[in-house]
């Protein structure tokens, strides 16, 4: 590999030996392939890439694929794009450092870095607040349950998840959450993503009416478990639940509709209750970031109306962190042995300690403190937010604020694309409404921002709505 | 509940609304039915339950489903089972426990109970010694670990896995097990059935060759991905890998063949890379125990002798405990990107912390010293197994001794059932080589037991040697 290649469009196929997979994962290889060599060296510092055009070309994908990659890579801070100069890359892209050391101190982080630089503003949602998980708390809960976990914790695990976790969850989750849960419902696993693979197609079958705005990636998942969704529309009082078909299955965000913001309404909550029990159906209920509501009382699961006919799904991704990849069902019983057959055996999936650590975090009372916290901070971060679009954008509408980790700014009608890529060019990652946009959805099309305000880092979190508000179009 | 239903087998179903799953689940959820009935002293000690015959018929069920529930919890030491008194409730069962408290001591864990009333002896093949899990050296990997990781670690993670462990593997796997790999090319999972699920169908297609003895958990995992499997005849020099037709991938265990326990011949080693090179194949390379030989020089993997042509799949599950769910596959270049698509974009299974905390493990050099510790154990009690053998059933034929955490016992033909059923009556689980048997193998059948002699107490294997001599067919 030699440094002439850095300029040669023609060669990145060849050099890097990428085998771009097939369709769904050509711009995810792109990019690693493109971070890969700049992170390595191979592509110099300032270097310019070639123009979409042409390397789309010549790796036979679409320009879109490529102009994606390198809008990642500009979020991420590896290339920076200025108009008239082309996107290259970045200027303080460092050589890596060598593997760390156990005794070595630990190396700035990559977003740190980037940060650092000023050339990145992650505003993506879905992510907490990653500087501020628990260390200390979480490592005494682990280090108590390691001490005291009996001898048989370290064999294989119960595929329904360890007893101690689930009753410390059916306590938890009635108090906090107002869901109707005893342990020996509950199925524990490695997040939602885990919990839709285990009911689809085993457990429960499709169609799946679900909401016309929701998570790209649950809707590839359940597509590739053969799963048709049927999207519902959504107004001011959540998900049109009276629009419901034949549907035997419906997958909602009561507790915060993802992303536009809302909770479903209360008459809404019954009329779905009502459906589930006049068709035999049932409710997935996705309660993602139920935890963090700021101006009134949490809204309670829906789960709690009627848990024969409400499979309630969560996980601390959103509340610790998604590092740890544990979540919970509590499940309608007549699906508790299906559930756990199509777990199999033994647990093949959730950490076992990381469980009985979880339990003790729980029962110690660190998790109700950690969420208090967090849900100040988040506060926080959101009342800075509406301030700052108040000072700086006051045509822009900021919307779904309540609760959650995310708000949706309202833009002008065909002003969205526009406004994604004029926060790129000032190293803001985030994302407009239109990519959670069901395929099939037939309700208007509403343009707007989805800004997660939980992931920068609190000191750069003062710039990053600086850049944010930068790019919103004029009132 | 009343305790009138304790003598009535009819009502087994209605009361415990007892919900069979569709097959393959039902002898899993019956287990699990009666002994939560016993656990909650809805079943009172020394009831006599309904006899197979009856059970199945009430339930729907076949005969088997039951006389292998009650089998399992004969081993599990819940029920006893005399000739001549029938199945009946354990007299030494006591009420649960209440629920274990932070500063309360830990309870004695269920399984040290029943040992300790002698009721149970695991000489189940597939799990290591539970109660020497390094849990001091592994506390001081995991605090490490937190305390240096970055805060990017608390966010989503790669999906290739941390970079740390990756490389960590890397060296220690080339080091280990002659495996040349690459941190690029190692991808993290929660274990063997991830790795497969990972890779088919997605990655690879079958039909699949496999040896026609080996986990009957891998076969239907593969069968529910559409994956055809076809049984490789086994010899003294493992898998006849001549005997490989038009597939285009083979599963083979060549450290140790599972179960019945010899390495791969050194020319069949090179046969099969030379078959892969000839019809563009892939190996898969279940290292499932490779760390532990005792006679001899470790068995190098068969990754080593061509990295292109064979996916390495290893895991912590018998070297460190099965309760960590963590993995890794070291893969053919040409894999890396699809794997990696397959997986998603976000680390979704493995837990960050622990991969994290694996990495240190690795690099102090505990992992290693953890190994040479387990190695020596285990060397000593398959001594101690064969010394039992050679004074107590001289007649019986010990092999696949040279490595792993079990052995086979060579039986006289039809024998195998009986001496199965004598071991359960003994209070002894274990498997007979039967139920490891492909369906569609065409070599012929040997009798045999498998014994797993890594699980039971320190204290318990003299026990355990005892009763399983005492259930060997007499020369």
């Amino acid at each position: 590999m030699t440094d002439s290649w850095v300029n040669s469009a023609e060669r990145i196929g060849a050099d890097l030996h990428l085998e771009l997979p097939g369709p769904g994962g050509r711009r995810a290889a792109l990019t690693r392939a493109l971070r890969e060599a700049v992170r390595s060296g191979r592509l110099a510092p300032d270097t310019r890439l070639p123009p979409y055009r042409s390397l789309a070309a010549d790796l036979g994908v679409a320009r879109n694929t490529v102009a994606d990659a390198y809008a990642e890579l500009v979020a991420e801070g590896w290339l920076t794009a200025r108009q008239g100069s082309g996107t290259r890359v970045a200027a303080g892209v460092t050589p890596p450092p060598g593997r760390r050391r156990r005794d070595a101190p630990a190396p700035v982080p990559e977003k740190a870095a980037s940060r650092a630089r000023g050339a990145r503003h992650d505003l993506r949602q879905g992510t907490p607040d990653a500087s501020s998980f628990p260390r200390a708390g979480w490592l005494a809960s682990y280090r108590r349950a390691l001490q005291q976990a009996p001898n048989e914790a370290f064999g294989p695990g119960d595929p329904a998840g360890r007893v101690e976790l689930r009753e410390a969850l059916a306590e938890y989750l009635a108090r906090a959450r107002g869901v109707r849960a005893e342990p020996g419902r509950i199925v524990i696993c490695s997040g939602f993503a885990h919990a839709l693979r285990l009911l689809f197609p085993r457990v429960l079958r499709g169609p799946l009416a679900v909401e016309s705005y929701g998570l790209g990636f649950h809707r590839e998942l359940l597509a590739g478990a053969s799963v048709r969704t049927l999207p519902l529309p959504l107004d001011e009082d959540g998900a049109q639940v009276g629009a419901l078909g034949r549907e035997r299955a419906v997958l909602l965000t009561p507790a915060h509709q993802f992303p536009t913001g809302g909770p479903l309404h209360a008459e809404r909550r019954a009329a779905v209750i009502d459906w589930a029990r006049a068709r035999d159906g049932v409710i997935l209920e996705d309660d993602y970031d139920g935890e963090f509501r700021y101006d009134r009382r949490p809204v309670g699961a829906v789960q709690g109306l009627d848990p024969e006919r409400v499979v309630h799904i969560g996980s601390v991704s959103k509340s610790l962190s998604p590092a740890l990849r544990l979540g919970w069902m509590v499940l309608p019983e007549r699906y508790v042995d299906a559930v756990l057959d199509v777990k199999g055996e033994r647990e093949a999936w959730a950490g076992v300690l990381e469980q009985l650590a979880l339990a003790d975090f729980i029962d110690s009372g660190s998790y109700d403190r950690h969420v208090r916290r967090m849900r100040q901070r988040y506060r926080g971060r959101r009342d800075r937010l509406v301030t700052a679009l108040a000072e700086r954008a006051p045509h822009v509408e900021v919307t779904g604020i309540a609760a959650g980790l995310h708000a949706v700014l309202r833009l002008p009608p065909g002003t969205e694309g526009q406004a994604v890529e004029a926060a790129a060019r000032r190293g803001v990652a985030l994302d407009g409404l239109a990519v959670f946009r069901h395929p099939e959805a037939v309700m208007s099309a509403p343009d707007g921002l989805v800004v997660g305000y939980a992931t920068p880092a609190e000191h750069a979190y003062g710039a990053a709505l600086e850049a944010l508000c930068g790019a919103l179009p004029p009132g």
